[in-house]
């Protein structure tokens, strides 16, 4: 739970939304992830609702493969906007809302993130968000002149040095560096000016930023870190971090073990918010809920779901959708395989039923029932250690914003549980963070 | 000159203007390269007199030096918003205009230029352009790992590969692959996917894109190319060329030149257009025009004035500004240094009046007078072969985007020699260029 008693809410709209066959939706424009148009209104709705910010994933390229064949030629994750120059844009078209996305530590240089960033501060007025991820897949490192991925532990090695030196890039300048006067004809103080001079493993970086200190002095860091060199990342930087549980019990002991992890950096617990992944499908009735979730899962298509299961199990394609789950041996995934065919086996479940719980929503956790059930949920996590908030991850756009707004974020206000409207100027200030002093490293 | 007849026009707005001093001036808000609405409200000035592009050069960081000592605190460009962002922002607050920025080949990866110069033709509704180029300051290199410069060969080999990645990339998909295909599930069609997979010299790019074909088909490529290398590359690939001529003679010698180079890409001499750069002081009357000068070069800070002289003539503070120019040897830029000297001794130019010559527009051409004066030496350029259009790099703004819609656009149009709305959609459209046909390598 925060300090105020207020959840931090985001609504994280990539794509048409979070389900696997959100585009094939009727209510759904399937165009949608290259329109400018389409992230803009639904972010201000999310601005209207006083959310605190609308997130963007990424990925460097098209990391689905093309198994069983046929199945990436119904995948919609393969043109979307470039989520840098979409903030950009947003920022320029919106007021309040705060603007995150996600840049890979991996295949970018510190220099151009740190300054794209602070631009978008700018541009924004102070609701600029980086995401900090490394890069997992071989379709990203095809992109990037190598033939696969970097190993676990360089990536986290050189996202840490890669966060460092954003960091000192952004402190290029006190905050009263600039003085511009016109009648002395000077400039900035040097004295206010501080090279970083970066000299690491990974990157050698001169600077200064050809930038000032932001609106918010600097973005907020995101982070999602799940792995133990996750955790200790956020720990050590991260602002805001998205997490990932499918229970209560899971989220407390993440949320125990990444708060217990921040005293060593000399940070409060309240300097860094948890916010887990939700997916709501929300309706008046149980029923209703229920209704509008099995509408998608009949939309996957069988390739889809096939290729869902693809890396577990095999290609099942030559298998009745209907019959029964076979074990067709030579699995890579060996445990996540047994777990499958365990769950398919104890449950008596088709191919087509294991495939609508694997597809359904890229493993965000799901919550289906009316705004009531729901928010008794959130408000359960909140309020025992195992949220400050949440990262709405609606399964089809803008709908599911629109149920957010009109059902959730009412019950929540009417419990107290979220705010009526902004008071900060900044993200940085409505998520409640400490403003950002300036000190050198 | 164009088939049309019409010339091209764009605005080149970096900073607070091309005068070294423009920051000093009373009309200029000192802070303006930081305000995205500084930007703006100069782009809808320019939208509104029917230019056809907004420009954006860039440098990644700081490549001024401090010498002589202190001169760096005097200079302006020391803190930006980056044009990715800025092109952006403005795509989606600006209706009409052309919006091209500067992009280095040499510390950037194709796929992530491909990506974002894409993303902004769709938020644009197509009307991005990308202005490649290469960096030749040690103080880049030093903020990308390096310590110094690549060779003048190796960037521009870099170059010629960096852009074909990228329209490769920008030909992943065929016009009509995306499909989305509610009904049967399918989503795009597998044949009109290409997967670039280039493996060349300087880059191993797999690809595809994961973005469609843009509003453009492409964005456009806008060069500067001076140098063989540099003039090779625009005949290549460029639709549209900033160059730099202080005289009719040699606009005309590099206008034929380049145009002449088209014929061996299978270009015609239409499809790239060639516009010089030009500073107008322009005045209702002479006097009024040379007088905005004067107060400009008066503005010049002396520390200013003797860094522009520092690199050719070495540092000249010890020495009284009003008196002669001395020679103090160990010049490392010798010929320039001999042609400065001769012109101070020929002309008997102090040191003031010496700085002041070399000081004031970044090397843009002048052209001081009233608007009858300044159209008539366009005309001559554009009617002349020394033209397609001209690239206003207006000495402060955003007063003098402010001269060039009250003052200059009145006369070329009264000369039927300039537009009066915009018939296009698209910039490639306003241009007058081919379409962009689909087509592999």
């Amino acid at each position: 739970m925060t300090k105020d008693g207020k959840m931090r809410l985001g609504l994280s709209m990539r794509y048409l939304g979070y389900h696997v066959a959100a585009w094939r939706h009727p209510d759904v424009p399937a165009d949608g992830a290259l329109s400018f148009e389409y992230f803009l209104s639904t972010a201000r709705k999310a601005e209207a609702a006083h959310l605190d910010m609308v997130f963007f994933a990424d990925g460097l390229g098209i990391r689905a493969n093309d198994n069983p064949k046929g199945s990436l030629a119904r995948d919609m994750r393969n043109a979307e906007l470039e989520p840098i120059t979409l903030l950009a844009a947003l920022g320029a078209t919106t007021s309040n809302i705060g603007l995150v996305a996600t840049a890979s530590t991996t295949y970018n240089e510190p220099f151009h993130i740190a300054r794209k960033y602070a631009s978008i501060d700018h541009i924004s007025g102070g609701r600029a968000g980086w995401n900090v991820v490394t890069s997992w897949s071989d379709e990203e490192a095809q992109n990037f002149n190598r033939n696969e991925n970097l190993a676990y532990e360089d990536r986290y090695e050189r996202a840490d040095e890669f966060v460092d030196v954003v960091k000192s890039l952004w402190r290029s300048w006190e905050d009263d560096a600039f003085v511009r006067d016109k009648e002395s004809g000077l400039f900035y103080h040097e004295d206010k000016l501080h090279v970083p001079d970066h000299k690491g493993k990974h990157f050698q970086v001169r600077g200064p930023l050809n930038s000032a200190r932001t609106p918010q002095g600097e973005p907020i860091i995101v982070q999602a870190g799940a792995s133990e060199a996750g955790r200790e990342l956020a720990a050590r930087c991260a602002d805001v971090v998205y997490s990932n549980s499918h229970d209560l019990k899971h989220a407390q002991d993440y949320y125990g073990d990444l708060k217990a992890r921040l005293a060593k950096y000399g940070r409060e617990p309240e300097e860094l918010l948890i916010m887990p992944g939700i997916t709501p499908f929300v309706g008046k009735t149980r029923q209703e809920a229920q209704d509008r979730f099995d509408q998608l899962q009949e939309l996957i298509h069988p390739l889809s779901g096939l290729a869902s299961l693809y890396n577990a199990l095999g290609d099942l394609s030559g298998y009745p959708l209907d019959g029964p789950v076979p074990d067709i041996g030579g699995q890579k995934l060996r445990s996540i395989a047994s777990n499958l065919l365990e769950m398919a086996r104890t449950e008596k479940l088709s191919i087509r039923q294991l495939y609508q719980r694997v597809a359904s929503t890229f493993w965000v956790r799901l919550a289906i029932g009316t705004a009531s059930d729901i928010v008794d949920e959130m408000e359960e996590w909140f309020k025992n250690d195992g949220a400050d908030g949440f990262n709405f991850c609606p399964a089809i756009l803008p709908g599911g914003m629109e149920d957010i707004s009109d059902l959730l974020i009412p019950e929540l206000r009417r419990r107290g549980l979220f705010r009526d409207r902004y008071e900060g100027r900044t993200l940085r200030e409505n998520l409640g963070l400490k403003p950002s002093i300036f000190k050198l490293a």
